[in-house]
């Protein structure tokens, strides 16, 4: 054997391994198990993800704008802030993504190589058990022939000892010695069969054993050696992988950090209070000087409510533009109300 | 006025919403409110951090390997396996830190914020009211003294034509007539007194109505503005910032995502698969052929057993090594027991 040949033979359960079946056996069940573990890991893992990406959701939704709040939303406070739920709700979309890639490139993809596995190590095995049969009935057999052949062997060494003793015997006669002669040459023929018989299981039992243990065995036992490197290197694929998914988002989700930024520096205080102003705003200028009201020079015949009217609708006309709403001028500081033209 | 100086009042809540006291208190109400609605939506993000960080740990937890499966860590897939439960727990580390940070920089900087415009807001406020109770009051005076003087004048007005009345009527007493001459006079000099202090009241209160309108309430006005304006600035602040926290953790969650990958790079499936070698070799070399056992050349002093002895020690006699656990030979394919050398 050269050293190349040596060398990959010490790395071969086939070789080194092989009377370890049921080792072998354990170690490959447990391998597609700590690869099944690495699935349920990632099922726990992504159900975390979608919750995280539900609550997101739910968050953003709690916070949207209600109907009746809907004039505020031209302020670029309020506009910034619905911006910032719909990064809020981007993001719970690239958890869910998260989630589904998980879900479609790792835990399927295990799904699928371990049923593999599972398939394969059964089927190895099976093999191994009935090579194993095939082996242990062979045994079997040569077990038997030379138990044939000790019996005859023993059997023939009687008869050639009865037909000695019998030869000695003077008493017997001639036909009758030759009787003990005829048994124990079919005795002697018999054994030779029988040991013929066990030499021939013999060759086959080395020749099944020789080509069990070199061949047949180690061929199954590296099959299993090479499910569980494939199963090995299925984890680090998926690990890999599992990083793979979750990086593929960080740029989107960075994306959403940027949105989010955006939105605050719209907001601009300055517009939102100048909004105020044209929303309220009653275009009304604020009360000029009372005038001095001299009873001794006035026409008696001008009833003083007209005059009041009059300055009163003086101050109306400065109304320069449209008004949403137009409170009583004077009744904006609770209940304290003052009617100052209406007293003059 | 100046084209800079109209283009400020433009802008200015005391110039143009002088009449809109109970809107600006009721949006710069609303927009502390505002404030604090992104403040709870804050702290309802950063639960959700919090919950998301406490699952990743419990699940970085749940899939530590256990005691009894400790001698599999020798494996670099249970090796990487490990790191990566190392990563998701740092993960679930930098989610607690944006938990953290929201908390501290965004939530507490917010209560800050909004208690001091709750307090300022109530400051002007009441500073508008009790502006408004003095001009309230002094309109009240104004009214009173105006009323004095009507009254006064009439009653003058009534001496007067009592006084000419009396003058003209032939029957009365000189007097009498002095009397009502008496009588006019202090009448005329009552009205002419309330008729000063009319027009002093008048004075004091056209000087009070203008510092009012023009200076007073503008000043309250704007410092409500002010402090609106603060408070959108404050939003935009804090909507950049909790953008910041987010992105801070970022190259550190990449940092954990090279980790898993690296942690995936480091399982070598052809290592691992060798230390199943090492971990289960026997160290026996596979049976040699099994001898011809020829009965009739064989010593009969020699008993049969330990022929059968002698070959199982010459097997055993290969042992190179220690050998950990050590199975019977040949009793690995389930019940099949076979004993080969003992049955020779």
């Amino acid at each position: 054997m050269d050293e190349a040949a040596e060398s990959v033979n010490k790395m071969s359960w086939g070789t080194q391994l092989w009377d370890q079946y049921e080792n072998i056996s354990s170690q490959t069940n447990k391998g597609i198990e700590f690869l099944e573990k690495y699935c349920s890991f990632i099922q726990d893992r992504l159900a975390i993800e979608k919750e995280y990406a539900t609550k997101l959701r739910r968050l953003a939704k709690n916070y949207q704008p209600k109907k009746r709040e809907e004039e505020d939303n031209e302020f670029s406070s309020c506009q910034a802030f619905r911006n910032v739920l719909k990064e809020v709700n981007d993001l719970a979309g690239q958890r869910e993504v998260v989630a589904e890639s998980l879900e479609q490139r790792i835990v399927q993809g295990i799904q699928v190589l371990s049923r593999a596995l599972r398939e394969e190590r059964k089927r190895c095995l099976n093999e191994g058990t009935s090579l194993q049969q095939t082996l242990t009935a062979q045994l079997g057999a040569l077990d038997r022939a030379k138990r044939n052949y000790e019996k005859a062997f023993r059997e023939s060494e009687k008869a050639v000892e009865n037909h000695k003793k019998a030869d000695m015997d003077l008493n017997l006669s001639r036909a009758e010695v030759e009787r003990y002669k005829n048994i124990m040459t079919s005795k002697i023929q018999q054994s030779d069969d029988a040991k013929n018989e066990y030499a021939n299981q013999l060759q086959k039992t080395n020749n099944l054993q020789r080509q069990h243990y070199s061949v047949a065995l180690p061929t199954v036992f590296n099959r299993l050696q090479e499910l569980d490197e494939k199963r090995t290197g299925g984890i680090r694929e998926f690990i890999i992988g599992t990083a793979e998914v979750e990086s593929a988002v960080a740029p989107i989700i960075a994306r959403c950090m940027e949105g989010i930024v955006k939105a605050g520096e719209s907001i601009n205080e300055k517009e939102d209070s100048f909004k105020v102003i044209e929303r309220y705003q009653s275009g009304f200028t604020p009360p000029t000087d009372i005038p001095f009201d001299d009873l001794s020079k006035q026409n008696p015949d001008s009833p003083m409510d007209s005059r009041v009217l009059s300055s009163h609708f003086t101050v109306k006309g400065t109304i320069s533009k449209g008004v949403k709403r137009r409170p009583a001028i004077f009744s904006f500081f609770g209940s304290n109300k003052v009617s100052v033209y209406v007293c003059l």
